[in-house]
């Protein structure tokens, strides 16, 4: 499996001189992005591609390949497999597409290939695939041009070729968290989940594993290995095709069979994996998880500059299995002491009115800092108000409160709402910092409540 | 109701020369903003406030008063509203806290000015409240200075004051579709939802009426103007407090008595009303509603340049009530025609296989073009993928597509992922042109549901 993700070598079979072909991005993306083991060029019709010497076939390569990228017609890949075999590559990663996923034809054609490598103990990942990317090496098979890869602790398998790429684009200029490897998977003729997730396990790079599945051919045998690798990192998981309508697209896309839902959600609950309902909610856990300790328990203070952001923050932490944290009766005397005669201390703290003794700024930090103190406190959610006229020194209120919290092992995630530019400015300062912005109080919530049903079932197991 | 939102005449009672205090902001956005109606000052301690004679009293106003907005300490309110009923004020908006949300002698408070108000004919909009704002003409009652405001389809009524401005704020700024009115209604003294839902029935300006609401003091009253106006537009609500944790937090917000959630879901429903589940989920809605036409049945294509797109939209269509058009065999035939050989043609309809044949652009156009003519196609959501190397001209392909899908009734909506300058880029484009974009394709999904929901709901009644 380490050849997958650290070849010391790599042939592009297919690898082409037109720059709208796979075989040509392929190529490009491993000379351009600084790709860190040897590089060369497999086609038998052209002499020089992008300045390599190209090869007739891959048997004609001099050095050994540790790793082939695939990416020539479907018929003429099982004898590119055979070389492949031949040479005593380790791994070939086939981006082809017209497999499994096209009906008798192309079934035969996946077994085939299949038959091969296990022959000569050679792995396969795909085929319909764009397979896999390390951001530790530079190392990438996808024929869709890449961005420089930011460096993160968060690794993506999804099975799907243009989906795995638009996202990763995706969460390289959009996220801020970076990304430790991607592994896209295809038909998983051969690599399949399971596969993946035991290499990424021991991986000192990835800190929380995120994955995009439409089937599984082997669920028993990826829900054992899911129970050994969420004990030692967090597993989020968005399964496509969960109705039956999801199912019929699904076989015509990855020749994915479908589960029962009921069944399949009852063994991700029992092997500890996070299961996110929407690609959206897997990046606000991968994000909390990237950022974030875990909590103790199911305490949530949360810190308001709207009644209503308390209201929604209550109602979704209820929805969550969190509990309101019963602030200790010195918590509330300190927060007393400087709210107006009018107002009442509890939790939600609702911050606003104590900007009528302390003015926006002290208020947010005076609320957060009380809060961050009560050992019934287990973690924070905070929504701010980012208005013209409330001036903030977000910078000094991290610098105070990140450090308590982080000691205290008590996560926070913030949901900022206003005007556009102080809202984008105020997100940019915080996730800097490693506190997660979520788009809204409920998605914070949510996110929260990810860290603590995980902490809490690996602690119980 | 009318003076509500269209006074001829304003005092500002508590009007404050310290730009930190609420009737400083007040009577300054009433200036700066352009409110086409007169204005004066009410402040027994100044002679002049921002360029305006201040009067001693609202008695001493010499011309007639449409609307008072009180924005002095609570204990004084009372004596104020006096003076408010013997002027003839028509309405008066209390903006101060201090009433029914802070227990006993707050509650009598409020029971006091609600029966000088009823005795003088006049109405009370809050206590406790940031209170209106009228696009067309202007005003606003907003102790938080606003940014020019943007006229738009969508009215908003939200119970709690900063929660209302911060997202009048995000919707001015961050959002494209503009706003009619907003109405924070804080305690409901005396004003409620369903009396600005009366008014918004018949306001032109108004397509589309969002609702937050903590409590509802007249539950059957409520349900009944609701059913009402839901004939005639949409009513989107987010309902806080809909958890006892929820409740609790309302309790002391804006004295909001729960309501069984199971039992205001079952009234929604009846009534026609859509229930949103988050913040989010209500813009999305309102922004579906006020962009696209009403669809004629239940039967969503999806075009989408990813299977997993195809899977993902199927599923939330699924679970959100709607059903995979069964494309016309002459639909299928023509995309077939252009499809390689290795692919299949089929709703979803995956456009990325006509990149082969057509090209990224063109394969779009095609697709999109294709499926808008087919009669089983009620509906449309697009997945696009942002990436380099895929050059749109999506001007072109909205020009070409959105008359058709507009006069057939079709509402389409978008997601798109993938790099972020070119995801927000394509954004710009085709909120410009009334296209709403997601930032999933579930949400593009459940926004479609809700039109089909709306527009089924009231055929069928």
């Amino acid at each position: 499996m380490r050849f997958i993700f650290e070849p010391r070598s790599v042939a592009v079979i297919g690898a082409s001189r037109n720059p709208s072909k796979f075989g040509h991005v392929q190529l490009r993306n491993l000379l351009e992005l600084g790709f860190r083991g040897e590089v060369c060029a497999v086609n038998p019709n052209a002499d020089q591609i992008l300045g390599l010497k190209a090869y007739r076939s891959v048997l004609e390569v001099p050095k050994s390949v540790d790793l082939a990228i695939v990416t020539i017609p479907a018929p003429k890949v099982p004898q590119a497999i055979k070389e492949c075999a031949e040479k005593g590559v380790k791994v070939a990663v086939i981006t082809s597409s017209g497999f499994g996923e096209v009906g008798r034809e192309g079934e035969e054609r996946e077994r085939l290939i299949v038959q091969t490598a296990k022959r000569a103990g050679m792995r396969i990942v795909g085929p319909n695939t764009t397979g896999i990317v390390n951001t530790a090496n530079n190392f990438t098979t996808s024929f869709i041009s890449l961005p420089k890869l930011k460096r993160g602790s968060v690794a993506f398998i999804a099975q799907t070729g243009l989906f795995a790429a638009a996202s990763l684009w995706h969460m390289l200029t959009a996220e801020r968290f970076g990304v430790s490897k991607v592994a896209g998977l295809g038909n998983k003729a051969d690599v399949n989940d399971q596969d993946v997730l035991q290499y990424l396990a021991s991986d000192h790079e990835t800190r929380v594993v995120a994955i995009y599945m439409e089937g599984v051919k082997d669920g028993r045998g990826f829900v054992k290995v899911a129970r050994e690798v969420s004990k030692r990192k967090p597993i989020i998981l968005l399964k496509g095709a969960c109705t039956p309508e999801g199912a019929k697209a699904a076989a015509s896309h990855t020749a994915s069979i479908a589960v029962r839902d009921d069944v399949f959600e009852a063994a991700c609950r029992s092997a500890g994996i996070l299961r996110a309902r929407s690609f959206e909610e897997m990046m606000d856990l991968a994000k909390i998880f990237a950022y974030q300790p875990l909590p103790r328990g199911r305490g949530l203070a949360v810190v308001t500059f709207t009644g209503a952001g308390g209201v929604m923050a209550s109602d979704r932490a209820a929805h969550d299995g969190l509990e309101l944290a019963e602030l200790s009766p010195e918590t509330i005397k300190h927060l007393q002491a400087k709210m107006p005669l009018w107002a009442r201390a509890g939790n939600p703290v609702d911050a606003e009115p104590l900007f009528e003794t302390l003015g926006p700024d002290a208020s947010l930090r005076f609320a957060l800092d009380t809060i961050s103190e009560d050992e019934h406190v287990d973690m924070v959610a905070l929504f701010i108000v980012a208005l013209p006229q409330f001036q903030f020194d977000l910078a000094r209120t991290i610098a105070e409160i990140r450090a308590k919290l982080a000691t205290a092992s008590k996560p926070i995630a913030v949901h900022i709402t206003g005007m556009k530019e102080l809202v984008a400015e105020a997100t940019d300062l915080l996730e800097e910092n490693r506190i997660p912005v979520y788009p809204s109080i409920e998605r914070a919530v949510t996110s929260l409540a990810a860290t603590y049903r995980y902490a809490h079932g690996h602690r119980v197991q």
